[in-house]
């Protein structure tokens, strides 16, 4: 019988995130100020986050231990496994080898709570009593309420008013969890009131959402915020995914040749990727690591490279990146996850220096390898996840044609139990090619009088 | 770091089945035939079950092989991880060491797979093409689904129509492993014609769903039919959960004073606790099983040992069991895996001879417990699997109120993810205090006229 499941201790959790700054000849350039457009420096997220995570956001160290508390609470569900696809090599009937690092095995069913604790963690231990957040489709809400709750702080998310009507089983996963859910727009805040004044029957957005949890934490002394993706902490936290792959991958006598993840602000695939490009940059090893999005949101193939907001308000700090504009909407895909405009910044400057590469699927083209899969290795995937999946499927199928056996990993982020509304529809027929074309992208970009990147 | 999760490798996946009729002091009484009332053979079966399954429905023999296609299909989630309890330990401050086996790892989050594979499997060894079955929550339903897509059988699920209508997120999990799913009463057989001839909007019941899967295996000729827990051949195949956890609870260098678990129809039950007993007869050990139900559906804690109908409309063999009387109707709790009137036959034996216990929570106590589980050890536990968790954190309270420590085993068969609803209903203080009275079960009882057992 052949192993399918290479597991790791609990002893063998990482006991330090990998930071790729380190090691990238270019560094990505500074962020700057939404008003001077000068530099700014780490004070200027003292109202938001706690210093240490601020630390972490502009450290160029190599290593950053993990502290015990946390390895703790990780080890109620990772290690995770990684899981050789025996299934899918044969339903696709390819001479290449595929594995996949499971990820939906946490207490929430993603990735998501692999940064969810650390900042919980930095912020308990900073006297932070709570924690805001928003949240679209509830994954990365629902991860910040299990941690929140383990370290004893209070939560608030600020849920999209159109998801918190139509998804009401994440919601209830938040309370279960201790959590407080509002639907955002609310009447909890100033940015909140002001919104419903003008329309009481909106159904919200992410940029409301962000700004509502902004001003709690930013007019609350003992209030902080928490972010689930694009920022350096965050990805720092997930590279907990790929080190345990390399152990994995390493047990299994194998190395991968080909490494993939979904790609929405970039912490699924920078968790995944950043330690096998470790191995690229110390042993000058080759591994192609891929960034896989949907057509519908291809900021890292069809994006420009450029200064611009992390929120649709202009808030935030501007932050070099590839990007759709912030003012870029789009299409009401069920991976909700991968609807953001722009790419994190470390990503963007190793997009940049070629030492990544993007591919983008369509909506129709993930499902159909979402149910592969599926029926053939069992689990059935979250929407984002499908996105890697379709990546992976198409390398193997290459290697078919070409007749060579290339090793291809991808990060399978979660389970799709809470996403069944999708499949639904994809049986029904409703899910349909969706591509932009290129005078929607030119609008989105036009409306863009950010800084420009020489 | 204290090790939470002890795991196994897949080479350690039982080899064999245990079966616990072999060292029964007493054997379970034989069946006897719904007319005669005569002792019925193996041949009766043989309209609805691949000779192999019936073979293990009746064997003595003390150990069956698991056939190495099982088990490679088990390999996609088992061996199941064993958790020592440490956050609900904490949180109660109890004295007493607690461990937890979990099932929701399985692709469709239960325990339900460990038989559904192995009948799918017998079935198309034999030459089978199409597997029907009845599912009310969907559970079951779901599990068959996977397991007949695996050995590329066709499976037709019978889905109770209010469940077909309020849940159709597990309708669309089993689409996805490819099965057909009717809401019952259907066109498709003539027990659903009839009945839908009569009141065209009915919202359908198990006994009409059972009635309609056997309909369809018993008049075609490549169609056999399947049930999910009850019989001796579903418990058998369970049994690969409390080999694993002994392997574990030595791997842990402890063993359980008491093993506990959910009881429906015992499936989940035998699961856990029949390699438990076998220590008790070979090793002379005092190992406490207990079968933990609902106070709305009590037959163990205060039903009557006598024949039975297996269904509600009197088609089955009449079984020697615990029962409330088949037309007994539950109430409409959450734990829709409860909800069923007998006790499978080996389960009311061991009962009867005191070789095991029972005990029943209120509703109520149960979403209390599975709450505080959720925050103390971050998993959100399925409505069925909380009656297991109640009882676990009796036995630890009593512990501490003796000043005692206990090692309790618990089986969590698994999460919760497709019943938000009732955690919703739960925080909205819907969910209420439950229990039957005297004169209820009376009245239930006395409209039996099947043969009772002296």
């Amino acid at each position: 019988m052949k192993t399918r499941k290479i597991l790791l201790t609990e002893k063998e959790i990482p006991e330090k995130w990998y930071n790729v700054i380190a090691d990238m000849p270019n560094k990505p350039l500074p962020p700057l100020h939404p008003g001077t457009k000068e530099p700014i420096g780490p004070d200027a997220l003292a109202p938001l986050f706690p210093m240490e995570l601020i630390k972490q956001e502009v450290t160029t160290d190599k290593w950053v231990e993990i502290p015990d508390e946390v390895r703790n609470i990780y080890s109620l569900w990772r290690p995770t496994p990684l899981y050789r696809a025996y299934g899918l090599e044969k339903a696709l009937d390819t001479p290449a080898k595929i594995y996949y690092k499971y990820e939906g095995t946490s207490p929430s069913g993603s990735h998501k709570p692999n940064t969810a604790v650390p900042q919980a963690y930095y912020n308990m231990k900073e006297g932070v009593k709570r924690i805001t957040t928003e949240t679209g489709a509830g994954q990365w809400g629902s991860a910040l309420s299990f941690a929140c709750n383990h370290f004893g702080l209070d939560c608030e998310v600020y849920m999209v008013r159109l998801s918190y009507d139509h998804k009401p089983y994440r919601k209830t996963m938040m309370n279960t969890w201790g959590a407080k859910v509002f639907p955002s727009p609310s009447d909890a805040t100033e940015a909140g009131r002001k919104i419903l004044a003008q329309d009481p029957n909106t159904t919200g957005s992410l940029g409301i959402a962000i700004s509502e949890a902004i001003e709690r934490a930013a007019t609350n002394e003992d209030t902080k915020y928490a972010l689930g993706s694009v920022l350096n902490h965050v990805k720092l936290h997930q590279t907990i995914v790929g080190q345990e792959a390399i152990k994995q991958m390493e047990k299994a006598g194998d190395m991968p040749d080909i490494v993939i993840a979904p790609f929405g602000g970039g912490s699924n695939f920078a968790g995944l990727s950043f330690p096998f490009l470790r191995l690229n940059f110390e042993e000058g090893r080759n591994i192609r690591c891929i960034a896989s999005e949907p057509t519908s949101c291809p900021k890292l193939t069809r994006g420009v490279f450029r200064y611009d907001f992390g929120d649709t308000v202009g808030m935030t700090p501007l932050l070099p990146m590839y990007t759709l504009g912030h003012n870029f909407v789009p299409a009401p895909i069920h991976a909700g996850g991968l609807r953001y405009h722009g790419a994190g910044v470390i990503v963007s400057q190793l997009l940049r220096d070629k030492l990544i590469e993007a591919v983008a699927h369509d909506n129709l083209e993930v499902f159909e390898a979402g149910v592969l899969f599926a029926r053939s290795e069992g689990i059935v995937p979250a929407p984002e996840a499908t996105h890697g999946i379709a990546t992976a499927i198409a390398e193997a199928k290459k290697c078919k044609e070409e007749g060579v056996s290339k090793t291809i990993l991808f990060n399978l982020c979660g389970h799709g139990n809470f996403d069944m509304k999708a499949y639904e529809d994809y049986f029904a027929g409703k899910i349909v090619k969706h591509e932009i074309t290129k005078e929607e992208i030119e609008a989105s970009l036009a409306q863009l009088d950010t800084p420009e990147i020489n």
